[in-house]
This record gives structure tokens, sequence and C-alpha cells, in this order.
């Protein structure tokens, strides 16, 4: 119930983008991927809107950067975990699976993650996380890359970096910066990451549409 | 399902508008009330989110402008209705039930209405209708004042006046103006309807409040 008045505020903003991605939210994707090539041990969390969403595209940026692919779920039960890990194992992804431990400085069912997956990791791509999540990846030292259309979520500002764009739009780009990226760009886009930068973007791109709406 | 995620985009316009009723909201909502009580044959055409959200206050509106209630869904099964009737019962209205006939230019099932009810109204309050009902509405030559979080939807822009503002704020407004507005303010706001100005003015908010949002 919760995954689906998610979605539809996240249908909201990409409206407001215009249900594209635009110039900011390219470079973000851009720089997301040079992250991802450059990590020592990096991680993608999805949770159960992720896996419903792009699973195929998942298991895509996997073989393109080869992170690990781990599931975490706000509402976590052992079936649910099972019932989406095969979702993810069926459209092509090597799932980390196995034992988990309450590691993460958050209360209840929301601080498990596995010793070595998302505890180790140095940079987490977060698709669709919650802002207590993602600050408590940061607070870890973690490099976060969140996915939120709404660039004024807590998510979006604690991030080390925010793509804004719609989820099966950003995977598919990110893969194929994964791929096409010269090195000497990579190295370019991680020595000028500014969120700061891509959400004034993302918001500016959302007032322009917001003001010549009744034109 | 659908219901859910159009609850969620509701939540994101709302969050941009600061969850709160804005000057021309109220204005809207006391416009809403003028028109109510000046019309000949006023309904509350009612969907399974309105009664989901408000029934109470649906209830409290019919008491404040005499208005008929009548329950029209998008989905329609002779379950539902009658399950949504009785939700409406229970919270206190009179709800005109009976039969129905396809009376409005639409496909299917979304062309039912009461020969006695909709179809004879003049004026038809719509929360949270959808774009095609609220413009078949309008083609008959009625009077729709919608309820709407998105200032660009076609509900919104289709409709004579729009309350961009959050249902279960919007209808004690609308019922506290309905028992308070002297006759004088009433004919006022019905020779100055302009809904492209109420439109504009809740576009306006809401870049203001993105424009700031990251100060």
């Amino acid at each position: 119930m919760e995954g689906l008045t998610a979605h539809g505020r996240g249908e909201a903003f990409d409206y407001l983008i215009g249900e594209r991605t635009t110039e900011s939210a390219l470079l973000a994707e851009q720089t997301a991927a040079a992250m991802l090539l450059s990590a020592r041990h990096p991680v993608i969390s999805v949770n159960g809107n992720s896996a419903a969403l792009a699973a195929r595209e998942i298991a895509a940026l996997q073989e393109a950067c080869g992170a690990l692919v781990e599931v975490n779920l706000f509402h976590r039960t052992e079936k649910r975990v099972a019932l989406i890990e095969n979702l993810l194992m069926n459209a092509g992804a090597r799932v980390h699976s196995g034992d988990a431990e309450q590691l993460l400085p958050l209360s209840h069912d929301r601080a498990w993650c596995r010793r070595d997956g998302i505890f180790s990791a140095d940079v987490v791509l977060v698709p669709l996380e919650d802002g207590d999540r993602c600050e408590a990846l940061v607070s870890l030292g973690k490099k976060v890359i969140a996915i939120d259309l709404n660039p004024l979520s807590r998510t979006a500002r604690r991030a080390t970096l925010t793509v804004v764009d719609e989820l099966t739009r950003a995977l598919p780009e990110i893969s194929r910066a994964c791929r096409e990226l010269p090195a000497a760009d990579r190295g370019r886009l991680l020595a000028t990451v500014d969120n700061h930068y891509l959400l004034s973007e993302a918001i500016r791109e959302m007032t322009a549409r917001l003001s010549h709406a009744l034109d």
C-alpha cells in the first residue's frame, strides 16, 4: 500500500520534469557510473518498489558495473525478502543472499543488512530509499547514490549524489555510461561531484515547467 | 490500486503548496460555497477515494448547502456502489440512490448517472474527478467545481472552478463559507469567478516554494 502511494508521489514529480531525462539528470547518471566503477566494494540496495519496477534494469546494471545486489526492505519479513530475491534472480541478477544482522544505526527491522554486503560497501546505490536509511548509510561513511524524483526529499538532500530521474530511465543510462564513458571523463566527473548543483538544476526544470504550464 | 497512486500524486502537489490552505484556495472555497448555494439543483458526485478520505466532511457539506450526494465510480460495480453508499450513510449523508442510466457522453461504465441526480444538476461538485468525466459534465452545460491538488491536470483546467487544496481541508472550508458568508459577498464572488487566476496563483505558490526549497 505504501509502495503505491510512494509511486504516485514519484509520478507527480516526474510529470514536473517532463517525464524525460533532463540534462542535469544525465550528468548525475554519468557521475553515478564513475562512482560505481571506481568503488572498491559497490552494492546496489534493492527494495520492493525497485524490484517490481526495474528487476531487469538492475540485473543489467550489475552486469555493467560489477556491484553486489542485496535486498533491503522497509517492511522486512523473510518471506518478502525471498520473494523479491526470486524476482531479481529470474530477471538475471546474481543476488547476494544469506544471513543478515542488525548492523545499521536504525531502529527495529530497518537496521538489517549483510556484514559482507552493504555494511562493508564504500559506494551504495539506493534506488527509491527512505530518508532515515539514506542518512544512516551516509553516517557510516559510505558514498550514497540515490535515485529519487523528489529533489526536496531528505533522501535527495542527504545523499552524496542524487539522480532526479525515473528509475527505468535512470538505470539504463547509468549502465550505458559504465560501458561507454572514457576513463578520463570518469576522473573529471568524480572530481566535480556537486549534489547541490544537481538538485538546483532539477528544481529549475520543475519551476520552468510549472511557470509555463498555463500558456 | 489506482486510487492509491492517485493519492500519492496528490500528496506530492500538497507538499508543494505547503500542506495548508493557501489564500487563493480559500477564495476558491468561498466561491464554491456561493455557487452551491445559488444553484437550482446542486449535486456532490462522490467516488471511492473521496468517500474513503472524507465521508464525514461530505455529509457536513450536504447539511450546509443542501446538495444531493450521488456515488459515481470510475470502476463501477453494483457491489462497490453499495459499499460506498453505506460508508457515506454511516457518516451521516443522505445518499441519492436507485437506478442509474448511461446518460453521460462517455464510454462504457463511466457514462452512468441518475436522471434526476447528476444528469439534471446545474452545479456539480466533483472532488478528485478524472479529466474525461469533468469534460463530459462541462459539455452538458453544467458548472463544475473540482477539488484537485494538481493545478495542471485536465480536470483542474476544464472545470468552471478548481479548488487546489487537500480534500479534508477544502470541504470544511466550503461548509463554513456556506454557513457564514454574507449574501452580498456571495454575489460578488459569483460575478468574478476566474479559474485561470486561481490556477495561476496555485502555480505561483508551488514555484515559490520550490525555488526556496534548498535555502
